[in-house]
């Protein structure tokens, strides 16, 4: 039986998710759980493997096993074995053409930025801070030239495992409210680093350091040392992958991030 | 020359407020980097030493010095030698008669409260979870019990230094919205563990564990032993201190806490 589960993380707790010899990571700790609670080694597949620091919303993997438990015991029984930083948010049965990788036909990105002068305890590891203001106008301007498809080698880290850097980008939406501006990245897939060179692009447009026509140049010349150093992990968030119908795969939870609420007025994103 | 200084902390991070020689606490990081940014010891006092897991968005200390600093700079100075989960929000010179803990004549802490069957790993240490529906209306109504000056030694942690167990509740305040429940605590002064205590009694309630008259009984018999278990202190803020108009104390900057915003239509409280 296919088994798929959703999960929250805090990436500040976790060396990114991919099992590391060295590292205490996301993927470590659920297989580690779920051996505790199945009693047997469970090998999980996941959707989109996270970096160090990055956080899941809306995270997924699925697992094939002999067990016969009910969905919610799954959630409960897993987590009881889990650090308080990851929990299972819902488990259900899929069939056996779906794959949490290759199934997924989209994911989701938040990036949380705080823009004040001094830094806030409370939003470390949870936002980015910048503590100059931002010209909004300009980063969505910047934004408009990186939609549709494209060889996004300019923000690919020199450690993407990726088949392809060609990857079609669906959505820039950056809306500032308060202390805040909020950024969603929508795309078929992402490379390494991808989001969080994005940011770094376009914060340097939003700080007058390039103007807007920069992010064209950068974008057409495919080379990574021409574009703007990685921004911080801090803000960012796996918030859904986007998979077909047919799999009733259920919305994310994301009551518990309360900056969510911003997208909640859209229909593509659950509130 | 007197200091007031505004102070933020993730109070999942210390050992509570009150310097100790085997803790980390928020004075020790406080004072070292107040050492290191001015060259020579200060001695703070605080508004409210606040316990082990709560956190500080409107804690004021003030300090006495000959140096001559700008307030910004007391600010950014200090900050570049504290730890990411502690931040100097503003300083303000102070005339002598002004004291952080004998000037302030109220005390406002927030309790945030995550309502939902599955913990949200994004929330561990900043709220409480519970994973059962409460009655709002059945704590409000026990609540209203607490309003006015009582002996409050029911509530009373026995660690607890005060000189009198007797305080002015001024207000409880509980909104829900979403999957949370908002509580408002508004007092002159507070008990050790005292918003704590009533949290586990008010959640006793609200879980229809006791009749709403149980509180009353409480409050009367005042015996700690016969109140609910101290409830956990992961979303409990301290988030204003009140002082006389005089001082002109700046209002504390909680924009960073986004679930603040709920307080926001309220003039009592800065959003």
């Amino acid at each position: 039986m296919r088994i798929a589960l959703g999960i929250q993380y805090d990436g500040a707790a976790f060396c990114g998710w991919q099992s590391q010899p060295h590292g205490k990571t996301v993927q470590d700790e659920l297989e580690r759980a779920l051996r505790e609670f199945a009693c047997v080694p469970l090998q999980t597949v996941v959707a989109g493997r996270t970096d160090t620091g990055v956080h899941g919303l809306g995270q997924v993997v699925h697992f094939d096993t002999g067990l016969d438990r009910t969905p919610f015991s799954w959630v409960r029984g897993t987590n009881a074995f889990l650090p308080h930083t990851v929990a299972v948010q819902w488990a259900q049965p899929m069939p056996e053409a779906f794959h949490a990788r290759f199934s997924a036909f989209e994911r989701t990105y938040y990036y949380v930025l705080y823009v004040n002068a001094v830094r806030s305890p409370m939003l470390a590891g949870r936002a980015g801070w910048i503590h100059t203001p931002l010209d909004v106008d300009a980063m969505r301007e910047a934004a408009a030239y990186l939609i549709g498809e494209h060889d996004f080698s300019a923000f690919r880290s020199s450690e993407c495992q990726s088949k392809t850097p060609v990857k079609h980008l669906y959505q820039i939406d950056i809306r500032p409210q308060g202390d805040f501006i909020h950024f969603r990245f929508r795309a078929n897939a992402f490379l390494h680093h991808m989001v969080r060179n994005l940011m770094g692009c376009l914060v340097a447009v939003g700080r007058g350091r390039y103007p807007v026509s920069w992010m064209a140049e950068v974008l057409a010349g495919l080379d990574r040392t021409k574009a703007a150093p990685t921004f911080m992990p801090d803000g960012l968030y796996l918030a859904q992958v986007g998979y077909p119908d047919e799999f009733l795969v259920p919305a994310p939870h994301t009551a518990s991030v309360p900056w969510s609420a911003i997208w909640s007025d859209d229909s593509n994103i659950a509130a």
